[in-house]
């Protein structure tokens, strides 16, 4: 590849560029009318205003994206995370026209975006999946006739949903009816499509998730895990890897039922696979399969060595993945905390504005993701993350320690952000101890 | 050790606090009348001024820093890089305030400071020294006799000097009777010490050093070794760690050489054995050691994990080293380039003044070290290095190209700084083989 375009924004589109830069690719950054003065646009070798300040009319506008594309010779686009990143007809278009996608094809985006064929197709595969239905539920009837079968509660799952949308808990039968009822109305209206299946509910569990690579020749690796169990109203806070919670022998295991899952879809490119991992009776369960690069990719960075975003690029060029997995060895410890223009001790409400100053911490083993600068003014109209502050250290004690430091020393004035949550969650007892699970932040108030 | 007083400025001081702040370790800072509004002032938990601008008022006031540490409860003060690190006077007062100097003792640091008792000690220790006096030569006579042994050209040496400083290369019988004279002379006005002696004066070579690390009950290793041949008037711009030009089987011998050499003033702390290697025979030499942390430790770090400056605290609280030799396995490459506050395009001219504006680079492999900010005003009565930018990545080739990323990245406004050098060099096919010597800024003219 010579010439990538980047259909996205923000940190993510910096990164991307980053990689790019250091393989020698020229690099196409797209903007909306709102982030003209945007840091990926300063960064990109050429860039090109794609339409008005809402995504649908820019970041998601297919036709100014590929004719873009086309216009500069692009042989590639990276769609980053969010956005067209998981868009099968976007993936599909790019390959009718004979751009690249850098990510999976159309075909395994559809097939691991459809949640109750994930589901089904993990089954055959041999991955552990949730009790639950066998595809998608007829009507409220057969819903009730599983969860009678698995017991309640159980939750009600949009096929077309995912990411902690289009889902509903219930706990008896007059909730699964009036559940499944509703779940399906919102589904039509949020995804044009109603289909919903049943699990069985597990409430307490840590998310953890398995990052794999695959080339196009069917050569999968996976990288270790990453535990995301910090999470507030199912949106990720702060992420780690390794996990505290996996064990050398689970570590291989969840490796390998992530290995399955990717090859059961023909995967290509970086993807992640998302377990619900039951802590308390040891047992994994295949959640979703993530079929992009993640935001926090970089923490399996820090401690693999390995370039993800370098890999994939490298994969959609046609390479064959260079690593075996024996290859892959996990070096110490890292947590990413997300930086969001958000006001913790109110509620997280958004603040985008004008960063007055920004600075940003620096030293032994300590990164930095992000697309601010000083002067920059954050659109309130995108994502509310603006910066990734990454640490990596020797052991799990280390790198908190590390973090806090960092966090102490990151000057952003003009907005709010989380860098006081994230502060405060890196002295807490229990998020030191590494014994909690995703209900963690329900269950303690840290800006109390 | 809980509280720890910083007797430098800078980037290293801002290095120490990090780490203090990580050990939870409380931290003093010390501050000319021209560091008012610098960054270690800043970060650490309390400053006071120790005198006017000169350093010889401030930095280098053995008795305010003293009586500072005293009212201040402080255990130990860490010297850093120049200013006090090498003298071993101020060690010594330490040790007799009872305040632990953050280094070895002072009798280590004048055994290795008085560079020809330094070589006869490593020659009785066995470790490689260059053809040469024994000790300190009387007069020209005698020098002319030993010259005249091992063969012109020679290098006269002032026993008090190091680092560059106190040196003369002669090239037949006249160079060396006029420069002895002159040496002696300079020596004697320049260090209070008109001592020199001669050393076989190898032209081409390339500066190869190892760190090491040792406690105070003799148990010494060491990380493996860092190139610093691009030098320009022997003072260092670029090291690299690895060196391209050592296989295993010589950093081995280096390695064991550096530790021998340690042990033989009972060395304690981090320091650094600096040979000359003469990559045409295949030979090293002893140069000097340095005993204290030096500007690019921070390489070593990036590819052994190891936290020398955390390692010095540990090590001077009289605490064991955990490390054994085999623990220490070297992964990927690091660069460092030091960025002055200089003008490449006129002679490295320095530009102090006032930053309009900065931004470090950041993102995956990237480390900054500095104590800058927007608004900051460079004094000019110190050190021109204002920042160290160091990469890390899987091939000397990666981290390469990720180096020309990040300097390309970097943002100082308001001074002239020597990151277009920089640029430049790391675009250099010369530099880009890794195959120079010392000399290489002097034959190829990087800004031309």
């Amino acid at each position: 590849m010579k010439k990538i375009l980047i259909a996205n924004r923000g940190e993510i589109a910096v990164r991307i560029i980053r990689a790019c830069k250091e393989l020698g690719i020229e690099t196409v950054a797209v903007y909306s009318e709102a982030d003209e003065e945007a840091l990926h646009v300063e960064l990109a070798d050429e860039a090109y205003c794609i339409g008005p300040r809402l995504s649908t009319d820019s970041y998601l506008n297919f036709s100014n994206i590929i004719s873009t594309a086309k216009l500069t010779d692009c042989d590639g686009i990276h769609p980053g995370y969010g956005f067209l990143a998981e868009n099968a007809s976007f993936a599909e278009l790019c390959e009718e026209v004979n751009i690249k996608f850098i990510g999976p094809t159309s075909d395994a985006i559809s097939r691991m975006g459809t949640k109750d064929v994930a589901r089904e197709t993990m089954r055959e595969a041999g991955v552990p999946i949730v009790p639950g239905s066998t595809g998608i539920v007829a009507d409220e009837h057969e819903a009730l006739e599983i969860a009678e079968k698995i017991g309640f509660p159980v939750i009600i799952k949009a096929t077309a949903g995912g990411g902690g949308k289009g889902i509903r808990i219930a706990n008896n039968k007059e909730e699964l009816i009036t559940g499944v009822k509703i779940t399906q109305k919102e589904a039509a209206a949020a995804f044009g499509n109603p289909g919903v299946y049943l699990e069985k509910y597990i409430e307490i569990f840590r998310h953890v998730e398995v990052q794999v690579l695959a080339d196009q020749f069917g050569h999968t690796i996976h990288l270790g895990e990453r535990d995301c169990s910090i999470q507030r109203r199912m949106q990720k806070l702060v992420e780690e890897a390794p996990s505290p919670a996996i064990t050398p022998e689970l570590r291989q295991e969840m490796g390998e039922a992530a290995v399955k899952a990717a090859k059961a879809v023909n995967y290509e490119g970086a993807g992640t696979v998302e377990f619900i991992f039951d802590h308390i009776n040891n047992k994994f369960y295949f959640m979703e399969m993530n079929t992009r690069i993640q935001v926090e990719h970089t923490i399996t960075e820090m401690i693999t060595g390995v370039d993800l975003i370098k890999e994939q690029i490298k994969i959609a060029s046609g390479e064959k993945l260079a690593l075996q997995q024996d290859d892959i060895q996990l070096n110490g410890w890292s947590i990413e905390c997300r930086i969001n223009a958000e006001n913790p001790a109110r509620n997280f409400m958004p603040s985008p504005g004008k960063v007055e100053m920004y600075m940003p911490p620096g030293g032994f083993g300590v990164r930095v993701d992000s697309a601010m600068y000083t002067g920059y003014t954050i659109p309130p109209f995108y994502d509310s993350m603006v910066a990734k502050l990454i640490v990596h250290a020797d052991t799990r004690e280390e790198a908190v320690l590390r973090m806090k430091r960092a966090l102490d020393e990151f000057i952003i004035e003009g907005v709010e952000t989380t860098i006081p949550f994230h502060f405060r969650l890196m002295g807490d007892e229990v998020f030191k101890s590494g014994d909690f699970d995703t209900k963690f932040l329900e269950k303690y108030d840290i800006m109390k």
